[in-house]
């Protein structure tokens, strides 16, 4: 059995479905690939929780929905540089919200974890916005892990099949429907709704956030383009280097005179290299029933990767919810134990 | 740099596509992944050639164009029990077209090679079908890698995301597109075309066999499945266990009345687990828009996977042809050597 430690950073949305899945799949993970992940301690911006027996991230869970529980849980004094025990060779789960210019506070925290010797896997994607290349060479540099499934397409096998499936071809193109918010208002738009009605109706169902600006403005969809784009294609991408097209300017008559002529609007971002020029972008496009991506609706997300010798290859679907983001960070974890 | 010994059985379009890759790619294998693959020795069912240097494989492929040359460069008395050095732990590539029934003589190469301790990466389908179970055991209790990407999908990353991005879920159902020849004839058949003008097309484009009885009988389509699903869900199960509707029952009228109804006709793969029972099909289905496989059309394969965490997951594409499979090998070879 390998024991494991983890350090859980931020008790969010995300943060709690990947508690509560560490509980869920305990026997499953011992069973199947032999790994104990033991939480020793979890924090949010109000304090952290140290776990001795792991056994007690059920009260933390059960604490999370009795109020009267909490308070008494949480010490404010905890800090993640006592959590993080050098030589430990743990991993810490960073599902804090950062900063999308400095990349605070989770730049902070991974550069902790890697200075620490632990692995790193991460929902969050501003730190790697902000210093992919710094934080990638560190990682590799100390024979570290630095898993960013999470905050790249989350259960859309993005960066598995990218770095993995297609070892050793040449990635002329990625071009994905990377937002599910956005999509599902493009979805609703192409069936009637006018785009306020269906980013409200979005809202409504905790599809998109109360400040749905980054969804919509498409820098969530930049973002994970960087990611993957700079992973799989070996690019020095920064975000200025993507043109975005914000999605409001589009009109539910543009998706119907679309539609008309067999097409689908798609928010699409998009990274080509073409005659050793590398262009960015992520913009309303229109697409034919043959394009791998047509029929991707509603929250759906999908990724063409466009190759030398195998083609088009293309991964569509991936629950865009917590829980999927969750497992997306569990499987990361169980990968960097493998073999 | 990471120096490794190849030895290539089978030289037929998959071999040559690959001997050819490895020529095309070899800066990119030594710069990108650290990797120098040295093809030691060819065989083909007519005798053998060892290669001493590996710029030899230049020749070999040139005379493989030049049938004067032929006749010199093998060796009919080369066997390769002498090119398995015990201890080199190199990689067997096999692409030798094996009897569906005794899988043989492809099972006893990858015996052989496990027996010598070296890894095997396979396109060749029929010794996994006979004695996967048994194949997989060997191979991971001597600690070697026995990559199967080339006979479940090729260029198709099926293998890679239902082992490796979906790890941790629970997969509850398999369903693919998994014969590039039937889908093209079921793609021309709803363009217009009769099944029998439709195969016949398949043949003279050098999609279909000469003999398409594997494929239109579905058997083709139920190995990959079985392979698939058998690693992927952790099933023990034999190719009996899968009930095959060959497509050869297929009119263009139930094509017709489909589309009226919005619907495709696909032929469609699938293993589920309901309940504890586990059931395997391969069947002509009649499938929605809103179905993952939908927009599946010409030689293109897809592939989805329901899971518990992630919902459903799918991939689509890859090319259908030597090199997207010579590709797949390839690839298998470098995730052996990574990390």
């Amino acid at each position: 059995m390998n024991d494991v430690d983890l350090v859980l950073m931020g008790f969010g949305n995300v943060g709690r479905a990947f508690a509560g899945l560490l509980l869920e799949k305990r026997h499953i993970l011992e069973k199947r690939y032999g790994l104990s992940l033991r939480l020793r301690a979890v924090f949010r911006s109000t304090g952290g929780i140290a776990l001795k027996p792991s056994s007690l991230v059920d009260r933390l869970l059960t604490g999370e929905t009795r109020p009267a529980n909490k308070s008494s849980l949480w010490d404010p004094e905890l800090r993640l540089e006592a959590s993080l025990v050098r030589g430990a060779r743990g991993v810490l789960v960073e599902c804090a919200a950062s900063d999308s210019r400095t990349g605070e506070p989770g730049l902070g925290h991974i550069r902790l974890a890697l200075a620490r010797g632990w692995n790193v896997v991460t929902a969050d994607k501003e730190p790697l916005v902000a210093c992919f290349r710094e934080l990638r060479q560190t990682a590799a540099r100390k024979g570290l892990a630095l898993g960013f499934s999470a905050a790249a397409g989350a259960a859309l096998p993005a960066l598995d099949v990218g770095l993995g499936s297609l070892a050793g071809t040449e990635i002329e193109a990625v071009e994905g429907i990377l937002n599910g918010t956005t999509n599902y208002i493009l979805t609703r738009m192409g069936q009637g709704a006018g785009f306020d009605e269906a980013l409200r109706e979005a809202q409504a169902k905790g599809i998109a956030e109360p400040d749905p600006s980054r969804d919509i403005e498409g820098r969530d969809t930049a973002m994970k383009l960087l990611l993957i784009a700079s992973s799989a294609m070996g690019l020095s991408l920064r975000l200025d280097d993507i043109e975005v097209e914000p999605l409001t300017g589009i009109s539910s008559k543009a998706l119907e005179s679309a539609r008309k002529e067999g097409l689908a609007l798609k928010y699409l971002g998009s990274v080509r290299r073409e005659k050793g020029r590398i262009t960015g972008e992520v913009k309303i496009r229109a697409i034919p029933p043959s394009h791998p991506l047509f029929g991707v609706d509603g929250t759906n997300k999908g990724l063409t990767f466009l190759t030398d010798t195998m083609g088009a290859v293309t991964v569509t679907g991936g629950k865009s919810d917590p829980r999927g983001a969750a497992a997306a960070l569990l499987k990361d974890i169980i990968n960097i134990y493998r073999r």
